[in-house]
């Protein structure tokens, strides 16, 4: 059973998941991405995953775990959380732990083994964050669980470990350090001014018109004042909204054609550059909170992060964001 | 010149250090670490580095940048903040920067080019440790700083680029989130309990004793309950001491046996693992603070960090501290 830990000065949880009886030695990673060879993600082995969760499929056609999907969730395979228990809760001595309960799932994003994310066409992308919203939807029913990450790691710098395109989902039973931090910065904002920190940053940035890296009438990609990496990006709905689920299939094609510029704009900075994107969205039945406003964070990874970043939350960046922006805006005209 | 940058959200600084003009696609790291060739840091070549702040030397023989040195001191050849000017504190809209003042020193911990810190003897550690201390009290003497991150990278993977064994100091006018995190927590702690929570943490470690590496009668290593990393330890002196500075030669010794010993084991479980540690310790002018507690953070790097652990602060071990704890001590006894 994983069990969740919690660092008791910092309030930061960590999960401890043991794999089969390792060697010290056996840590350190090196494995490259598979290339070539089976690919359980791919149409025809669907045997070889858990049985799917949510997937799309033409309608004339629908049986579960055939071969005919455009999308397709199923439970990780070596999850870092497990479905089935109860939390436990316990105290030792003024330490905190509690089983490692939660869903772990893959979303995988296409059948095409070598489709790359950010080329899929924008109806296809749609499904992608349709399913995003559906399975945070019914994960939020389960009352054991606070968050869902969901998250991409492309390219293996970027800690994918396979090619075939797909993103990952983890409901977790408490708050990741990243969420509280973002709620109590933003709450206090609010108290104080009395407007949604995201609103006012997203009108400032409209205003300068220098960190903009594209919009559409209900999104913008915005490169953030104080970016940790080259080419880090935010994308956020222009209208305040707290919670991903809120979205309507309108709502997400919108922003599926905003994303996919995005990526193809980094793309055309630096070809295949590995990324993560992360959705940042309010805790699960909290229902819409004024101060908070849910965006996907996306962070290239280009310079290696040393121990001084490591160690400090203290990021040393060698790109003015005005002028990734500007290398943004021009990569797809030009 | 460099500029520091505050996330208005989560109220973490960013240091953009721009350089030489580049290219998008130069910001893609893969160059290797110097090996062989032209070393800066090795004797002989003192004037390659600028003019030392500080060394060890024989007391015979004493004019600054000379080779006989022993531990040596020098600015940054490419600072990522700098020393001359004034902060220059401004808004713009909602967002807040400064210019990048701040020292950026290397320090040179051995003429030997091949030398391993982990195998330095015991003493020459020492005066590794009394550099830090001196540079930290000298530099609390610049009102502008307000915190000294001191900080090693150990091998390609952790971020170092020079072969030849040297650790880094950055004094900076703002205080690192990590730092702040820390002080909060510790603080809250305190309140409620009117005790030192690291103190509390070692006096459980010493009394479970499953988690504790090696000790001796002034500092302690503990694998700690929720490690981010296989093998992350940290080391503590176990009597309540809020900044590095108040430390006498004496206790410095002692802290290099224990360091020395730690990264010994470290060595023995993993040979010529990367690792980065990083020194925790109260922010510059506090005076002695009764719920912090300086301490050294030891953070190998094994498992590669993806994006759910980037984004989130989450993080998922593979190995319980537990047995960490037991691999540690039995790595030098076989």
């Amino acid at each position: 059973m994983p069990e969740l830990r919690k660092d008791p000065v910092l309030g930061r949880w960590i999960i401890i998941s043991k794999e089969r009886q390792k060697r010290p030695t056996d840590f350190i990673v090196d494995e490259p991405q598979t290339s070539g060879g089976f690919c359980p993600l791919c149409p025809g082995n669907e045997y070889s995953t858990p049985p799917e969760v949510y997937a799309f499929r033409d309608e004339s056609t629908a049986s579960p775990n055939d071969s005919n999907w455009k999308v397709r969730v199923v439970p990780n395979k070596f999850p870092a959380l497990i479905i089935e228990g109860e939390l436990d809760k316990q105290g030792e001595g003024l330490y905190d732990r509690m089983n490692g309960i939660g869903a772990h799932e893959v979303v995988i994003e296409t059948p095409g083994h070598n489709d790359l994310f950010a080329n899929l066409p924008i109806d296809h992308i749609t499904l992608v964050f349709r399913a995003f919203r559906d399975r945070l939807s019914d994960l939020e029913k389960d009352s054991r669980f606070r968050y869902v990450m969901i998250f991409k790691n492309f390219g293996r710098a970027a800690g994918a470990s396979l090619e075939h395109s797909h993103s990952q989902l983890i409901a977790l039973p408490v708050l990741p350090r990243m969420i509280v931090s973002e709620l109590e910065g933003s709450e206090s904002y609010f108290r104080y001014k009395d407007r949604c920190i995201f609103c006012d940053i997203i009108r400032q940035e409209i205003q300068q018109n220098v960190r903009v890296v594209c919009q559409n009438e209900s999104f913008i990609t915005i490169a953030p004042f104080a970016p940790r990496t080259p080419f880090e990006m935010w994308v956020l709905p222009k209208k305040h909204s707290s919670g991903f689920c809120t979205q309507t299939n309108e709502e997400l094609l919108l922003l599926a054609e905003i994303f996919s510029e995005t990526l193809r704009r980094l793309d055309g900075c630096i070809p295949q550059v590995p990324y993560n994107f992360v959705l940042h969205t309010q805790p699960l039945r909290t229902g819409r909170l004024d101060h908070f406003h849910w965006h996907f964070e996306i962070v290239p990874k280009l310079t290696s992060i040393a121990g001084f970043e490591w160690g400090s939350g203290f990021y040393i960046n060698p790109l003015p964001p005005e002028e990734a922006a500007q290398y943004l805006r021009d990569s797809l005209d030009s």
